[in-house]
């Protein structure tokens, strides 16, 4: 027996506990001629507000980050997951705040700074957030649209 | 410390077992106008040769695995990933083979045949797939492409 569906007031609790613990994420991007999917994980870091993350420029993966402005976030297992509609900001490592650079090393264990290969950055503002565990949990599954938050802490 | 990397052979036992024995997979599905990706979990059934998933024929999975014939998957922790590129037939529940929607429904824990929404199966031929657990296995990580495994049994 499943526990019941939790409130949205949990789900944004646990969705943020998430965002602050989890290491890694999936991120399904699409190409510009349209039909054709990508899909890796990668690691990122959570301010509290936005996900960096961070991938070669040459990497599918980039290509349509730049192209599109636009990722699809898939965190946590199948059965506990946090979905993500984000909009995309490139950035070169000489364009991140001080000490954010830093902050991405320690927090994903790899630097891109050091690497020989041209990563970028990416900035992903969440727009829409949904969390659900299973099919019980399906209505109810929105937590921001628009950018906003729909319940308060 | 992690392990050594795997070898390819040691890879494709894992990815296999992996398929058989995991219940669910990321979908990664792109819509027709280019740039808009969409990502789901979905629980999936295993034949040994190819991935049967269901979705409601009006979601936007459905509608981008009709449009384009194509997905990306990814399944596994984001720590030991399995990613499979494949294609993608439509199936009305009335074309399963005959014990296909029961194993389906056993497997996965839901019956689409008996929800009031319409639901598609989609059957996954693998192209290309690829394993891989920390950044020392991103080399190597083709097992299959074009359709065909890259290593023996």
């Amino acid at each position: 027996m499943n526990p019941p569906a939790r409130t949205a007031k949990q789900r944004k609790q646990d969705t943020i506990a998430r965002l602050e613990n989890d290491a890694d994420t999936w991120v399904s991007t699409a190409d510009s001629t349209g039909g054709t999917p990508y899909l890796v994980p990668l690691s990122y870091l959570w301010d509290g507000t936005t996900l960096l993350m961070a991938t070669p420029a040459k990497a599918p993966t980039g290509r349509n980050l730049r192209s599109s402005g636009t990722v699809r976030l898939g965190i946590g297992p199948t059965r506990d997951v946090v979905v993500i509609d984000g909009t995309v900001e490139t950035l070169e490592a000489d364009a991140l705040a001080d000490g954010v650079g830093d902050a991405f090393a320690t927090r994903t264990g790899f630097d891109p700074r050091e690497l020989t290969a041209h990563y970028q950055y990416f900035r992903v503002t969440p727009r829409r957030v949904q969390a659900w565990r299973e099919a019980d949990e399906i209505a109810g599954r929105d937590l921001m649209r628009g950018g906003a938050w729909l319940v308060a802490d």
